[in-house]
């Protein structure tokens, strides 16, 4: 059981995240542009599941000109997928992969005179360091092996943020307003009724118990603790940014703090 | 006219580079491995014309090994075609290209504790910048926006060695020991007769000429002012390793030092 | 001059066409679904500029079901360009790449019961074939070399279809309703003013003057001979489906038929 | 249990079949050329793990000349990881992977005068149709929506030959010569002791067995049940060219013919 997921003191202050920059060429996806005023920090597509050198450019200059913090975003190889599959790949298959994709976007991030913040895996990738001790060091590693001042984004409970507190790095504990929790702290499968909350007036309520009570929901409502250091609003789906405007109102009504999380 | 087709002083060292870490995925290109032992100094792909995560990270960990000076080798974005096709690219394209791969493969580099020393453009990008001003620019720009002690490998009279001047960049005059040139300091076309020096004796006699004298010669034996700052080794071709071990030798029995050019 | 550019008979019936399944992996493009209405006919592309064989398998579907002639739509190998920047490739290169995009889109359509019609190419894979006649070759010997019942569509006037003629294929005519003429035949360039219609009831009365009289007109106003057996629609821009509609009006309301060309 | 396990009559007739055309632009692999005497067909790359338009016509063209069958060797798309990792693709996935590698090869094959004869997955697309229902109908659907005389190659004992069976296919029931089985018919795991036989002339004598007695052996020495309608040749390896030039001589002198299927 991992020490992320005991809530140890009123926390007021949260981050507000979303996936950005996950075009492809002539490709755009989600509503990116729209969402970016309603976070505190983005995840960047780096050019394996999506993104390009030129989507991640501009991805930066628009990070950059709203003031948000900017983290990595690296996925599988997959970019028919959009990393969204999950693929045999060895432990330094993964370190690589996270390596090279973080590096590329630090140089657009150093060279538009920013700071990378932290790294959030995607995907499957995302899935697969949640659960596999092996996948989530590789990933800490590659951080680790390029700045050990990076924040690493994983699952509230997750095995990603073990690891990634074991080696020091700072970790940061998501959430999902908009998802019902099982009671041992993952997430419901969206396969089971309840499992997604298509209200986003109870999203946002869910999104306030997360930060001030450390508490979710299983779909029959009993409560489940949770560390809710960033919420994940969701870029894509068509009330994408109504959910996202209503988080941000309910949390600020609520007396939280919307903040990213500064790197150590 | 360039200025770096002047050679002003006497120059008794000299860089031998090669190309490096052409591989992708299970396939291995030329001969890499046998090549490092006679060059100071190579240049690795980036992932886009050739390499992948995993290839990089062992061709940084053997160029550390043997001591040689680690330079990027971006390409374009051509697996299919190995880089080598032109393509009609924009200048903010090639500037986001050539930003994409040396973020990548720096930061294999620094996790290996080592320093990026250059950048040598490869193949249809190479000759691109050797006479396009804004591909050049494109080039020259990425590379200070990342780091403005990256030297700049092109060819001898190229645009891009006076680009890179211009901008403060110290630029490395390449030559080729194995090819003829024209009168006006560019190389001899492949088709033409006498253009490719299939004598590794003559390609080693013509180098130290080339380091000692500043003297090319054309296919008919007329001299050619170029400046060598640097010798390009080809890793491909069934005598690439006859080749290079005549030329080392012939230059330090000639008294030249091999050395790869230092970060200012 | 090519022969193509001769309107000889009085011709009542064209062919409406659009690209279409341009999308690729999670990503759609254009508006694809809304043009199907509209058209007679369609180019599918084939996974190299756009499409994979999920997008493929259900553009060819919709199709089918909506009774339009399905057409290849083979192009560059670059997705990350769409297709759109012309590359130095070589014939063989682009019989090679034509050959193995027609089989591979003919096999959906073959699969679903469908016959394969003709054959346009993508972007610069098009415009390279409009003038280059080696380009021109490649394509068609690629596609005489799967069935030479297929048709080639090319833009009226072009190199492509004066070869697809002298080689046996049933050439197809292209004209753009939206476009300006030069007095030569060729498009005006996009940059000069008044080469863009803008206006959608200016370019359906285009159309008609394309079908009935063989006439474009240049930015100036001057009638330019051209050969309309097919109009092109475009699928981006944000006002496609009101010019696709407006076009097909005034073709209907001029006693035109609406028709796509039958295979040989 | 398999009807493909039960050898009813005695077979005298074998085909060697060996992987073919897995190299990608300027690369190359294994000893295709060199392999390509000693079997009676090849299974050609198609695009996804392996193989480019270009070296599909190449490989095409040696394979007729040569006088072999060809079968098409479809696989994941992965180039990076050579089609050996699996992936979570759905069986509607694997339908329109197979469809479209089935259909740009035999496009080659057709316009080269030729006859596409079978079907043989690569990697892990084989590994996970010996075992999943579902991804071996997806192959055997996509099979027969192009051409239901198409023979599909798969491991003696598999799922994916029932489902070639049952569904009216020719299923090719394929041995390892050079590898151990478990006693249940699979393959001993390679980190198994003796599970790869190193010795050409005992893989050689393996090979008679299979195809005499119908028995492979564990490694202990146990024989084990197989059909051996194909024998695989390895294409890589220091050794591939020897253990098929044994492997060959040794069924000849056996007695035994050594031809393709032919189809139905």
């Amino acid at each position: 059981m991992s020490t992320n997921n005991k809530r140890t003191d009123r926390n007021l202050t949260v981050d507000l995240n979303c996936d950005f920059g996950e075009g492809y060429g002539i490709y755009s996806f989600g509503q990116d542009a729209e969402l970016l005023q309603y976070v505190t920090s983005v995840n960047i597509a780096c050019g394996f599941h999506a993104g390009d050198p030129h989507t991640i450019h501009s991805a930066v200059k628009q990070s950059l000109a709203a003031g948000v913090a900017i983290g990595a975003h690296p996925g599988l190889p997959d970019r028919l997928g959009f990393g969204r599959r999950e693929m045999v790949v060895s432990a330094s298959e993964v370190y690589d992969f996270v390596l090279y994709q973080l590096g590329a976007l630090r140089a657009f991030v150093q060279a538009a005179g920013g700071e990378l913040n932290h790294l959030k895996p995607h995907g499957a990738l995302y899935h697969m360091a949640n659960r596999d001790k092996a996948v989530s060091e590789a990933i800490v590693q590659a951080t680790l092996a390029l700045d050990d001042r990076l924040m690493i984004y994983g699952q509230s409970g997750s095995q990603l943020l073990d690891t990634a507190q074991s080696a020091g790095l700072t970790a940061v504990s998501e959430v999902f307003a908009d998802r019902a929790y099982e009671s041992d702290g993952s997430l419901a499968a969206r396969s089971k009724r309840g499992a997604v909350l298509h209200d986003a007036q109870q999203a946002a309520r869910q999104a306030v118990a997360m930060v001030a009570q450390g508490s979710a929901y299983t779909p029959e409502g009993e409560a489940v603790e949770v560390l809710a250091n960033t919420i994940c609003l969701h870029g894509d789906g068509p009330n994408a940014a109504l959910f996202a405007s209503r988080i941000r109102e309910e949390l600020m009504q609520s007396g939280i703090k919307l903040q990213a999380p500064e790197r150590p």
